[in-house]
């Protein structure tokens, strides 16, 4: 069996324009060899914290050793500058403006590199095109084995730009106040709130009753499935990204609470 | 030359999420050397019928060997089945929820198995994507020439569940009566009338006429291609699914004809 | 390392339906280790101009030897041909209507061919879907090193199908006009002004100035960057395409200049 490197990309680039494909002749033209995949690119345009919930709902199921990249880059031309992270696991190649932030609060990095050694890069860079001209071949590079320390200068995980990113808290009446992080293609409502966030609240496991309220709408219990409950009814859950997730059964759930991504939802416990 | 496997999807998961992405990711990590060709994403959420269309008209284009998922999945979770179908030449995974229905129509499988052998799941089994914990992983396993029957039981081809699907019928008053089952891109409108259905009505041969009615509207003949009329004008030909199809010459039938998927078509001949 | 031959393709096909998707099963069946590349499917249907553009400003970012396939396609069934041009670096495939028309203008290709011989079609040949039955397997085998000249009988480039094209000119009062030729995800302005019709109109390096007019608003030099002017602030920047492109800093120059593609952009200097 031949090992095949694998290049994920995640971007806002949309898939009309020639942005995406281009990206990806300048990858093969380094590595012939490179299997690259689509996470999306229908990130909103410049939306750093939709990308940074993706990159983390997404890496962890791919080979060991696979290289990551995510172009979200309002400051593409600034001097805002590229780096490279390195877990044990994986590789991640980003802009240095937060959108690889959750991912360094999960674990530490064992390398972390600002991305400079323009050997790596297309020999004529453009000042709106990063995408292509550095983030396509430094992935390349890396994906057939090229150092990462070769890519630049060695910086302190204190010196990365962080994201701002709103987490759930308890309110002073109780409350655990999220926020919806996503909105997919069925509808389901994503929160940012986990199992651990829950379990700050109390146990669900003494006879408390969970009341989730979305504006004057509320779901009293958590749903083993969607299809626990009737069609069109709706249900919470633990989803997929291991986060609350509020579903309608063969519905949509952004049409029947008619909310959408940022607006807040509030979870207590009964006794 | 390596012999590299090929598994196909089609979902209804969109390409705005990550979800696949990550069921690429999980694929690799099984199978490093699967080649992974995106059929479509974009089926309406929970589309049964849609689906079925979609992977009847596309499977047979692919080499001999080939493992065609479907994931359109409206029962994920609860105790509805996973189904594996071998034919001498390909492979499907899908739920049983009868979104393979119409390739047992064409054909007998050799074998039918509900997919229960949870050491070809991931670890970890989600109650809301089955899509990356199991469909993914057991046609990774497939791609690598585990045999079917590992995955779980034998079953029968009754005991599948079945879609039931509009069949074009002709009328008391002799007109044989169609359903337009898909819209696509160019506003083309294709039926489910295939030529078996337009000889049932009678001969073309023989100097009948055929007349195609569809609302208030008719075309009175079928053409040898798009731009054998002129251009903006309504035709009938036979599609490249083998089906009867509405289109405009250079223009959409779906905006001329103001018609939606689901509405019906009626054909008669005149002597 | 073993050599994968890269296919792209470039069509207005969309991603709804199956017919991406068996183009690329049926190139998989011919050349099991082709590696294939969506440059877009999203080209507006039957829009010649907009691919010409696509494939041009992509084309060259791939490796020496890509077989670059574009098929936007009204003539489909008709009397139209389809052709293959080889230049020294690339192969390219569409048919004879104008699409591949730029690459022409770049530079003289090698070899021109009308593909008409059909043992490297499918076996049987619709007459609507020839992505499928012809595009398909003829670029598979040109992957596969088939020679081209295999394919169908050579002719001059005199007697390719040209597609008119506006290019940007000088009016009598002096000001350049170009045209808006592409609209991106971001709503950049992508015009069909390159440096080198800049440079027509005067020289930048002498005190003059710069002036660029869309609509009845103005933009009064060339930035380096889409950050060297505030946030929700227009500017004008020589773009990832080599090109005048119209910008608003985290915002949406289409938004902004209320423009569409087609429109005309003005550029003057000002002593």
């Amino acid at each position: 069996m031949i090992k095949r490197s694998i290049i994920t990309l995640l971007t806002d680039f949309g898939i009309n324009d020639e942005y995406v494909g281009v990206m990806k002749g300048v990858i093969l033209s380094v590595n012939p060899d490179a299997t690259i995949i689509d996470i999306t690119h229908q990130i909103d345009p410049q939306d750093l914290v939709q990308a940074a919930y993706l990159i983390k709902a997404s890496y962890k199921y791919f080979p060991k050793g696979t290289v990551h990249v995510v172009v979200v880059d309002p400051g593409v031309g600034s001097n805002r500058a590229i780096v490279a992270l390195k877990f044990t696991e994986y590789i991640f190649l980003g802009p240095d403006n937060g959108v690889l932030t959750l991912l360094t609060k999960e674990k530490k990095p064992d390398t972390i590199i600002r991305v400079d050694n323009s050997s790596y890069f297309l020999e004529s860079v453009s000042q709106t095109f990063h995408g292509r001209d550095i983030f396509a071949p430094v992935a390349a590079h890396l994906s057939r084995g090229v150092a990462i320390t070769k890519l630049g200068t060695p910086i302190d995980q204190r010196d990365l730009v962080r994201l701002s990113i709103k987490k759930p808290f308890i309110s002073k009446t109780g409350e655990l106040i999220g926020t919806i992080v996503s909105v997919d293609r069925f509808g389901n409502l994503i929160t940012n709130i986990s199992l651990e966030d829950l379990d700050k609240l109390g146990s669900l496991e003494q006879g408390e009753k969970l009341i989730i309220r979305i504006g004057n709408k509320q779901i009293k219990s958590l749903a083993k499935s969607y299809q626990s409950v009737k069609p069109q009814t709706p249900l919470a859950i633990i989803g997929s990204r291991g986060l609350l997730e509020i579903a309608v059964n063969c519905g949509s759930a952004k049409r029947y609470f008619m909310v959408k991504r940022g607006d807040s939802i509030k979870v207590v416990l009964l006794k």
